[in-house]
């Protein structure tokens, strides 16, 4: 490529996780795309006039990839802990969307955009409630994500009844069908709240908009019993008697799986989104996330909302990854720093079928990236780049954060929109959502 | 009390964990003492000439008590990830403190002081060699501390052979007897690596200096099974059977214990610093802290140091511990948000037997307290100030700390020594320390 009109550099670029850093190196981006990965002094005499953006201790790496959310629930960030899952769900977050409006669901998701933005997260998988506020948040926001209206068999507080639904959800897909980061997907909230012939039904409009079908699967005890009694068979068997499991497919959480139901999931290439900060607040246990990896499932790490977790971060989302799997297993060897830094960034783009395009740094990909300060006493000193990224950074190391090769955070500012205005909005909002209790 | 040189208020106070926050209110400091809780406005009018630091949206707190930790050890912090315990302490850790100096101690010490600073952690209990260094260092950095010279049956690359350690030890009792914030520990390692004779000869050494007897205790399957076969006894059974469970020992980890060690714990007023990150990262296990609480143990929490953390991070530790335990136990109700902050602060001041003193904010009380400030997009919105603390908020959301009184960072910035000199030195050392390997 002959033009680049943006070079990001710093001291080290980790190109892609679980290789080596190059020292002195940088990205060229040309648009949206990266258009070399050189020694930062190469790039510069090849684009002369591109601008460039270096940061002397800093560490260019690929943006973090949050592979299930629920952007706007920074709404009910700690309106409700510590209570047993049916109580939370029934008596405090169900009532509570209930008075959800488009609008809300905006301003929480903008929020949600900026702590993402703030802690390196360049790329989010969502499925929430009016799914198109959400959509004109992330692209007010300018991140890459993948994003879809929730399904369920009862009405929604969005759309209506399912015809509704559908229509609103074949307006997104026209909507955004040449968007460059915002991808619609289909969205049946579980098994147990959604009936076969909507699971069915929901699969072909996945089919033939070449959409993922993103679904809540195995995450507790409770909904394999649910399963098991209303289909005598276990939530992912269930899917696969359907017919549904298959490469499009993203499943959230998979905290219970068996055995085989491993061997199947990777069989199948379904997506799977380890939750494992939020599993272990609501006490659904601890996903089999070592024994996915062996199997070679497609694993990537998510956030869930920040009702239940409580932050969208996913530096801490990394650390708890790392350190609560090693100590269940009672064996510290089992993923490691850059183990888990691989599935919070090319194990994501493969979960969501998106390698070609992000969760590495290559020329012909999308510039998404972030730079890591590493100057920080907490950082400092530095043997090992995955495990001080792993054990040891926080999202506030992040300095600069790249998205489609537009600089959304510099400096710890985010430019692509007013953040203050997004934290009045949702404290006023909170005020509401309080007193309705 | 009649004057005060220190008002510090903010948005919201809370004296005390599990009680609930006043707004507007402040604390006014005479010296190294709180002398006031009251409303800002009353402090103002009581106390006109004290200068006064107020936080708009801040929430003054005590300051947290990390209750264990090797805070030198941010010298090793990454250096040897991932790998089975006995491979990182033989091949990795004790080799490079076989290369340690009392400067290097000194300045690892430093580090850590500014990591805990900026992480809002006023107080610390530290074991490791060169513990005059660490003292030296947690004495610049304004920092109050428990610190001591760690004891075994081999040659110690600090002190030498066991008399001269004990003169060593004799002489930093002298040095810090009156010293307002350090208090001199006795510290034997573990009961693997001190005979009988040395915990015994170790524990009367503390009586006579009424000091507390800092040890690593029942951490790992391997320390009991080793403890069984020497004395035929667990670890904590055989120091009961010495005699040597008394209100005055602090014990690390206690991760191994049945449920009479549990009660005998409570029952002989033990102190025990519970550090989960550690153990998880080095697979030891996780502690029964729901069961130890319930009995009425005195139980803190500790970082350990960054050699197996990596980090000496409260707030991360907090959330872990939060988060963890739900997940382990199947029950979101354990360990709700307000039962961590209270072990990360007066939790950790009753295992040190230091209630009188710190863990709280009430008039007579060391004046040991931070101002988180809330306005960070991740702590917006606001319904519970207890869950925003443990599950949402981070180290770097703290933004002034005051120990005994001083201001040792404000806005950010450390005010008692220079963190960049120490970043700087620990980087040289760490050279040394990687070419050494």
């Amino acid at each position: 490529m002959n033009s680049a009109n943006l070079i990001i550099s710093g001291r080290y670029l980790l190109a892609e996780a679980g290789q080596a850093a190059f020292e002195n190196y940088g990205i060229a981006i040309a648009g949206d795309t990266i258009a070399a990965v050189a020694p930062t002094d190469e790039l510069r005499a090849r684009y002369p006039k591109a601008r460039h953006l270096h940061t002397d201790n800093g560490l260019v790496m690929p943006g973090l990839v949050n592979a299930h959310t629920h952007a706007a629930m920074s709404l009910f960030r700690g309106l409700a802990d510590d209570l047993p899952l049916m109580t939370w769900l029934h008596d405090h977050i169900f009532p509570a969307e209930q008075r959800l409006t488009g609008e809300m669901v905006y301003w929480g998701t903008l929020l949600s955009c900026a702590e993402m933005i703030r802690s390196g997260t360049t790329s989010f998988c969502d499925m929430y409630l009016f799914a198109r506020d959400v959509a004109r948040a992330a692209d007010a926001a300018g991140m890459r994500a993948w994003l879809g209206e929730v399904f369920f068999d009862f009405p929604s507080p969005s759309h209506g009844d399912e015809a509704a639904g559908l229509v609103y959800l074949d307006e997104m897909f026209d909507e955004y069908r040449e968007h460059p980061r915002i991808r619609v997907t289909v969205n049946p909230h579980s098994v147990y709240t959604c009936a076969p012939d909507l699971l069915t039904r929901l699969f072909a409009v996945a089919g033939r908009e070449q959409a993922l079908y993103h679904i809540h699967l195995s995450e507790t005890v409770s909904e394999v019993a649910t399963c098991r009694e209303r289909y005598g068979l276990t939530p992912v068997a269930h899917l696969e008697h359907l017919g549904l499991l298959a490469a499009n497919v993203h499943a959230a959480h998979c905290v219970q799986l068996t055995k085989d139901e491993i061997a199947l999931m990777a069989e199948r290439r379904v997506g799977i989104a380890h939750c494992l900060q939020s599993n272990l607040k609501l006490a659904s246990g601890i996903a089999p996330t070592p024994r996915l990896l062996a199997a070679n499932a497609k694993v990537a790490l998510g956030t869930d909302g920040s009702a239940s977790n409580n932050d969208v971060d996913m530096f801490s989302e990394m650390t708890s990854v790392a350190l609560t799997h090693k100590g269940i297993h009672l064996d510290p060897t089992i993923l490691p720093a850059a183990t888990v830094l691989a599935m919070a960034t090319k194990g994501g783009a493969r979960a969501l079928n998106a390698e070609a395009a992000i969760g590495s740094l290559h020329a012909g990909k999308r510039a998404d990236c972030i730079v890591v300060d590493l100057s920080a006493s907490r950082l400092t000193p530095l043997y090992n780049l995955s495990s001080q990224l792993v054990y040891a950074a926080q999202g506030d190391d992040v300095r600069h954060t790249i998205i489609g090769g537009q600089l959304v955070m510099r400096d710890r500012k985010i430019l692509s929109f007013d953040e203050d205005e997004a934290k009045a909005k949702v404290r006023e909002f909170a005020r509401l959502i309080h007193v309705g209790r």
